[in-house]
Parts: structure tokens; C-alpha cells; sequence
């Protein structure tokens, strides 16, 4: 089963390499990993999707929780959570009709143009798995050139629905 | 000096704790690092940024190339490149007025709402560093409850312009 995990952790040297060791040691493949900024400098979020047992992955949060450098380890597999990732994709464009059909799909999936060259257009596009892997399933045929992408990140949701209704313009 | 550093990686258990410790060994903090499948699903794409002088991440580089799971290692710095990162940022929204500007800030940013919830609005939005620090700049006022950032993800510009000019439509 894949576990989403999102882990606080103070922004020190080694800390990375402390938690992704200690997953490695249990033969947990981590799936993807991001580590960026948050709302406070000395802090980092980890989000970390790994696939693998309930009993095993309890042991690692637990031992995640005595690190020194751990602030909070949340699993949000038990949660209502929206998972967003981020893509580019670089493929072959060397004619006006293909750029033409590769800006068609992009615009059709709500996807940016992040670079357009003479050989080679790349889009951008953020959504969840299953987005992402249609877009780069449309895109194939053109000849993937080269693929970026983020790892997830996740965030619980507001399980309340808002009263009011939007005010429509 | 900041250094965004691609690295090509056979998807084996440990191979993050290995980089990552090699950077950490010489005292390199990793600024943001983002983990992702690629083309081939045995390959996974690991995007670095880090801050450390010329000399020291040369050595850092060439034990990267010597790592057996390594593939390649591009230093992207010193090439045209395009980067991207991924935000969600959840804030306070719990009046009609409140849902409404922040709804405004993000269309007026071509972000996207992710959630909306009774209390709380989660924005996504991708771009560069600048773009992301100035929508977290525009909904600091309402409240941040929670931040999540991929890191940057990288990848090198086709140098030439497309000849033809597109079809207007």
C-alpha cells in the first residue's frame, strides 16, 4: 500500500540524509520525495510517498519521531488530503504542425508552454497522478526528449464545505 | 553561489540517503531537492539546489559521477535553463468577503484553488522563485495555515527559436 507522509523537520545539514537512510535501512523504496521551503525559514517540509507494509511503516514513524531534528510526522493516508505534482516534459517539435498540435493538448489539459525552441516544446503541468500521466501519454507519439517531475506534495483538506455560496459575477 | 544540479539515478532503496549524505558530508545544505519518476521507471530524476563554492561542489560532483546508481550529473547552473516550482498554500477564509479576494489574488496570479473549504482556501500555483514568493506575499494578510513547496525542478532551454512564426488562430 502507498503511504503519503509529511514530515516538519528543522532546516539543518544531514537531516535528509539521516531520514532517507533511515527508510533505506527497512528496504522501504521511497516513490518520490519533495523537500521544499515553508512559512518559516528554519523549517522544511518532506513530503515522501513509500509503498510498503502498515507494521513496518509504524516502526518508521516511530523511529522518525525521535530524531532530534523532527518536528511532526503526519501520515495523511488516514486522511482526507488533496495531492497535487508537477511535470515538464520536453519533446520533439521541429515542425509548425506538431508545435501546433503540442500547444493544442497542452491548452486542452490546462497545461502552460514553459519553453517553445526550434527542435523541442516544453509544457508544463500540475495535477495528480492520473493527469499527469494523460498528458504525458498524448504527448508521446511527438518523442519525449526529457522529464521532470516534482514528487508529490499533499495537504489535508478542509473537510467542511464553506455555507455561503460564492458570489457569482 | 547557488547550483542547481541534475542527477540521473537508477531507482534502487538508499540511493537518496547516499546523495544526500554525500552533500551533507561536506557541509552543503540542500536548499530544496525534488525526487520524481522519468521517462523510464527504473530512472528517477533528482533536482538539487544547493548553495557552496565552485571548488568544493566540483569534488561533490565528481563523487557524485562516482556513485554506481548515478547515471549522469548536470550542473545546469552554467547553461540556459528554465525552473519551476510547485506551492500549496492553505489560508484562513472563513468570511464570504475573505473567500472572495482571495479567489480574486488568485486568478489575478494564474493560480489555481485546490480546496475550498468552510474555514480555509488552498491555492496551487507554479512558477519561478519570484512569482511563488510574491502570491505567499499578496495572502500572508488573510493567514497562513499551512505551506507546502515541491522545490525547483529544472531543465536546460532549447537555445533556438522556432523559424516559423506560429498560426494565429
Amino acid at each position: 500500500m502507498k503511504h503519503t507522509i509529511s514530515v516538519l523537520v528543522e532546516n539543518h545539514p544531514g537531516v535528509l540524509a539521516r531520514i532517507s537512510g533511515l527508510f533505506s535501512a527497512r528496504g522501504f523504496n521511497i516513490d518520490s520525495l519533495a523537500v521544499g521551503e515553508t512559512e518559516d525559514p528554519t523549517v522544511s517540509r518532506m513530503t515522501i510517498v513509500v509503498e510498503g507494509d502498515e507494521r513496518t511503516l509504524e516502526q518508521v514513524k516511530k523511529q522518525l519521531n525521535k530524531l532530534i531534528d523532527v518536528i511532526t510526522v503526519q501520515d495523511l493516508t488516514q486522511k482526507k488530503f488533496i495531492d497535487r505534482e508537477l511535470l515538464l516534459i520536453k519533446v520533439e517539435a521541429a515542425t509548425p504542425k506538431d508545435r501546433n498540435d503540442i500547444i493544442e493538448i497542452a491548452e486542452s489539459m490546462g497545461a502552460n508552454i514553459a519553453d517553445l525552441g526550434a527542435q523541442s516544446i516544453t509544457v508544463e503541468v500540475v495535477g495528480d497522478t492520473s493527469k499527469i500521466d494523460k498528458l504525458t501519454e498524448l504527448l508521446k507519439p511527438f518523442g519525449v526528449k526529457e522529464i521532470v517531475r516534482t514528487g508529490k506534495i499533499a495537504m489535508t483538506k478542509d473537510v467542511k464545505e464553506p455555507k455561503e455560496p460564492k458570489e457569482e459575477q
